[in-house]
């Protein structure tokens, strides 16, 4: 006999670690509107306006644009198993979790990646990239994460897309954590694939992840030779449902609460406008440092090339990691990211996205920790 | 430059199609509660409560039972990337179109699907099963339908498993529409893999699929010699944040506020008593067929193995399919189900499930029906 059980109260939290973030009330309020049917015509003009929406914060006319109707991680493998068959090759620009991630998917779908490893915290080196395209002319593409969420870095993605494209080659990037919070122009920096996350600087609910395929890499998935070994991430047949216009043809059902939280989060996303929303976590992000300097934290990055919506600080010598971050949780609710991977222990991870970056939390977080860890 | 977007408030709708179900507004409330970060423990808690309440409905005691982060689909891929191996064969029992689905699946593995074909609205044919098991001695599952969505046709699930298991074989089961509206024991019957959907008889959001896999297939799964195809959907990779207790790896970001949802549809669930929330599909059924039957509309499916959540109705002659559900939807606001594939145009298909399965529907559906028929 199974006990009774209680509905689900989340405790209060201020979520300012990788993300998920901090979710907008409004967007939570969307999120709880009824369901509607996934081919009723009033969803399907929604998800004309999400795919809009969406063209607007990607900064693409790229048709093939739209949400996958699951994590990230199903983001990035959606672009890999769709992109690549058996025996192809692609260059994998590694300087954190992620783009170790993204090897593990190329080697799924039979291809090699040709990994161009740079240190954790460090930009990925534009000469080694150079070097592997010249070692490898047989490349089909050129894989990279535009914002490290395991270690704050932004990589030049702009200087990357263009050394991709000079060695004819497809460019994929993984922008879960910078879309919305950081420049990207998918248009202008010729990005073939790209997906991101919904619970970084949109401040929706995690579990969407939005894509965008060029028409190059339109043409190249249509000229496969072999079947998508993924039949929920095809996006021959996830396009017969999001395909602009005209009838939709049944894939999956769409998360359509979640679609309704997307909506909103772009929505709002809009109405500030990118450059606005983008100097928002640039001033949050310098309010931060003053307040972690302050109390001698020191950042990892670089400044040059630091992320503003994710800031890595090392851990003071004789501080336990663990026990900090239990205080500032159960004493402030207040959650930040540990390491990840090699820099477990040593470091924090520190977000400040979307909703969640806002002076309010700069401060509570300042002064949790300079209680915290004058103790 | 783009218009101003307005917030989505949905139209109101009662939904009686295949899916997605009217959606209980109390898990609409659960889902909207604030976010808190996949690590938190008070989230770790819920996780595990999920867990019980899964094996509950599943009635299984097995330990890798969880809901992927994806819809139903992703479900489906979950099981068949992780039990298959190129080479394998898999007899795939198909009357309707998730038996399709699932041949879809078993060849992008590398596997080859041993076709048991029978006619849209009756049952899978025992003899014909057995048959393909002695033809195929190397089969290593079985895989078919409980619920058949697109006709409204039980399959004898239990029959099927026991043929399937005198032969040795792993048997993958769809429960998707069954889950919470029929009779269904995972470990009674020996199901070795099976997944379901949120989006029907659990009357919660679309979004989520629950599986759950038997020791035997956690054995299979331990014991391949190739990678599992899919990184997102790998369950040796998803159990290091589901498994039970300790130490929870990061592997992708769940989907929080869904999750909150189905913590609570299965509460619901759970607090009804399974027995009791089949009874209720079942006198409800039996309550819309009065009606329909009054009208002269004709069920399609033998009552014998007549799904009561699914009601697949013969459209009568002369009567336009397309303008009567659009009446419906514009006049009424109900949605019902069109026919999918070769039915497409020739039936309706009424759901009954979950929440929205009571009579206050079922009145309004049939009222709704007579007046628009009778125009």
């Amino acid at each position: 006999m199974l006990a009774q059980f209680q509905t689900f109260i989340p405790p209060v939290r201020t979520l300012m670690g990788p993300g998920p973030s901090d979710v907008d009330p409004r967007i939570l309020n969307a999120l709880s509107r009824p369901t509607l049917g996934h081919l009723d015509p009033a969803f399907i003009q929604l998800m004309d306006e999400i795919k809009q929406l969406l063209q607007y914060a990607f900064k693409t006319d790229n048709q093939l644009t739209m949400p996958i109707s699951a994590p990230g991680s199903a983001g990035m493998e959606s672009v890999f198993v769709n992109l690549l068959e058996p025996g192809d090759k692609v260059i994998v620009c590694q300087n954190g979790v992620f783009g170790g991630r993204m090897q593990q998917n190329v080697e799924r779908c039979g291809a090699t990646a040709v990994m161009v490893q740079d240190t954790w915290g460090k930009q990925t080196d534009l000469n080694k990239l150079e070097d592997a395209l010249k070692a490898t002319p047989d490349a089909k593409a050129v894989a990279f994460v535009h914002a490290e969420t395991s270690t704050g870095v932004r990589n030049d993605a702009k200087a990357i897309c263009a050394l991709a494209k000079r060695y004819d080659c497809l460019t994929i990037v993984d922008a879960v954590t910078s879309l919305g919070g950081i420049e990207l122009d998918v248009d202008g920096w010729q990005i073939d694939a790209i997906y991101s996350g919904t619970q970084k600087c949109l401040s929706c609910v995690p579990g969407l992840s939005p894509v965008s395929f060029s028409q190059e890499a339109v043409e190249v998935i249509k000229s496969r030779k072999s079947k998508v070994q993924s039949w929920f991430l095809d996006m021959e047949l996830v396009m017969g449902y999001w395909g602009q216009g005209g009838k939709r043809a049944y894939h999956h059902t769409a998360p359509v609460n979640s679609l309704y939280a997307l909506h909103e989060s772009l929505r709002i996303l809009h109405n500030e406008g990118l450059s606005s929303a983008f100097l928002r976590h640039q001033e949050m992000h310098v309010a931060l440092k003053v307040g972690l300097e302050k109390i001698g934290l020191e950042f990892v990055v670089d400044q040059a090339y630091r992320l503003p919506q994710l800031n890595m600080v090392s851990i003071p010598q004789g501080v336990d990691d663990a026990q900090v971050r239990s205080q500032l949780l159960n004493e402030y609710g207040l959650e930040i990211g540990a390491g990840l991977g090699e820099l477990a222990g040593k470091v924090w991870r520190i977000g400040l996205m979307g909703y969640g970056c806002n002076k309010k939390n700069v401060d509570y977080c300042v002064n949790a920790l300079t209680s915290v860890l004058a103790r």
